[in-house]
């Protein structure tokens, strides 16, 4: 959909907040290693320090950006211990961020998808901001041309890459209380019907084709399933959050 | 009061939230169809689907853009069918969205203010996303001044157009509980008094004016009538929220 | 850490959250007075009208930041008349904004520091909205090498000057319910156990350093103890928030 930029454009995919000093530092990096390369904050709310969720939603939202993106990921677990930092290629795409599988979504929709363990290291690591001592730089440096020292690994060995295609949970909540699932919206026929949290919900192409107050199911604008309610919230009326379990039936 | 700049500029009026995935995903459409153009979260949390109370808000920002600004302003009510795609122009600024009357209360204060149908498509239209498949587009051909297809209808044909000038009502709650109205500050004098959930609250210039923990109104830096409370949150201290009812009497 | 920017760089410390009308229409008008010149959101949800400690976060974070970065930092009291608008100079960065304290602690970690009274006034000056009006003007002509009227003034005359240099007290809560004290990470040996809400917290290095549930301090990203509680939220655990005094002892 989009025109291609000659250059790249970097995405940042984190669990941040739109409010705090983090986001700002991360840029901040990003414009002093590649000035002039635009930076848009994708999403400063990903499910917080849980990976797996955040890696459905962004498998999603990445079809929806332009083919020479460069996706800046941090949604850290928090426990655990040393993460590989990797950088992933898939769709033509490149995704900069630790190796929890946070990109293994993404890269599993292209057959052709390689990863690479990121072998620099800062001149100062912090023990808990690698994104920005070390994330930032590296997806700066891949943003300006700049060569990287990275070594190929297979795709196999990383985090994530054996988690099912889709995922039958509510991944996401939006402001307007909407569920987005990590069911893909070409998998369901539109007779489908879904069940959530003890409720039937049949589908619907989009709000104002069910009465005001009513619970439906669609496929939303990056192509997932979305829970919704006609002029109200998904999540008040239905009483689920992320985590919450969706079945389907045909 | 701005020095113009030689080229538009855009501001996104929005209630798609700071942390979501909506304005990086518009922004990256702007991004590619007018490279270089500056864009601005004028709003992120207008009146969530409340075109009407998001109006007057909207009329009393513009007023301190700049006369090159091009606002993309999407407000959707969720409910409701289908929503003529418009351009409005007014005080020479331009408005792209959906006609549901969110331009207009900016439209009403110029009596040169003139509107369009958008009859360009995309390639691609969602069913939920609007924003970035059609107005994101639109507003970035403005900016760059590329053509657009519109077709000239009467202002009086657009939504919106038969509301009142001024909305004695709360339409927007700040961060600090500051409570906006739909009132113009130039509408009362200094000896007014304003009743709002069975209080009587008389005019203050300044926050500092007031004693500590007392409730007032004054003018706002927008030009509107604004409650407010020194040294706390006018809507926790008056338990008042947007849509509360606001009474004049000079 | 940084390469230093040709030009110089804004950055945003407010109190005015992400989402409402304030932060653009800053930001417009630095657009306008100062077109190109890069600028961040450092912080948009600093410790409400307390600029006492937010000034001990504005210096650490600021130890982060490039050399020639300008501060445009706006955390008013909103009670209180009228206060000295400020530029400050300390580590060689610029810092414009209310002398209400918020940059007295960055000054006083560089023996060098220098403050200016601002002289300039704009042509319209609203009452309520001077970080619009007054110091983003300010700021954007600092950025634009343009002459701004100033009156030196001794860093000791302004407010703040005799604040500590040290704050035990927690100063900010971070998006994962992270406790940000106003302690330097170097004024503590790891042996040092930290009191807090009645709990005895000893250091880790990193959150994965201990069981998972378990509160602990650390020095953070910018040079502050901190109090985490790996795969949780110290904020809730220990049901502690802005304000909370802290306790060292080794």
């Amino acid at each position: 959909m989009f025109r291609l930029w000659g250059r790249a454009v970097i995405f940042l995919y984190t669990d941040f907040g739109a409010e705090g000093p983090y986001l700002a530092q991360v840029r901040a990096v990003l414009a002093a290693e590649s000035p002039g390369t635009p930076v848009f904050n994708l999403l400063s709310n990903a499910p917080s320090a849980d990976p797996r969720r955040a890696a459905y939603l962004l498998a999603a939202l990445v079809s929806e950006l332009p083919a020479n993106a460069i996706v800046l990921g941090v949604v850290d677990p928090g426990v655990g211990g040393e993460r590989l930092p990797v950088v992933v290629e898939a769709g033509g795409r490149r995704f900069v961020g630790p190796d929890n599988g946070l990109f293994s979504r993404a890269a599993a929709r292209d057959p052709g998808a390689r990863a690479w363990r990121i072998d620099w290291r800062p001149a100062r690591l912090s023990a808990s901001f690698h994104g920005r001592d070390l994330f930032a730089p590296v997806a700066a440096r891949l943003a300006a041309g700049v060569d990287v020292p990275l070594t190929e690994v297979p795709l196999s060995q990383l985090a994530g890459s054996e988690w099912p295609d889709e995922l039958s949970e509510v991944v996401y909540a939006d402001v307007y209380g909407n569920l987005l699932t990590g069911l893909r919206g070409d998998g369901l026929s539109d007779s489908a019907v879904l069940e959530a949290g003890g409720r039937r919900l049949r589908y619907a192409r989009t709000f104002s084709a069910v009465p005001a107050g009513e619970a439906f199911w669609y496929r939303n604008s990056c192509g997932l399933i979305e829970i919704a309610v006609n002029g109200g919230s998904a999540r008040e009326r239905l009483g689920l959050g992320v985590g919450a379990i969706v079945r389907s039936s045909q």
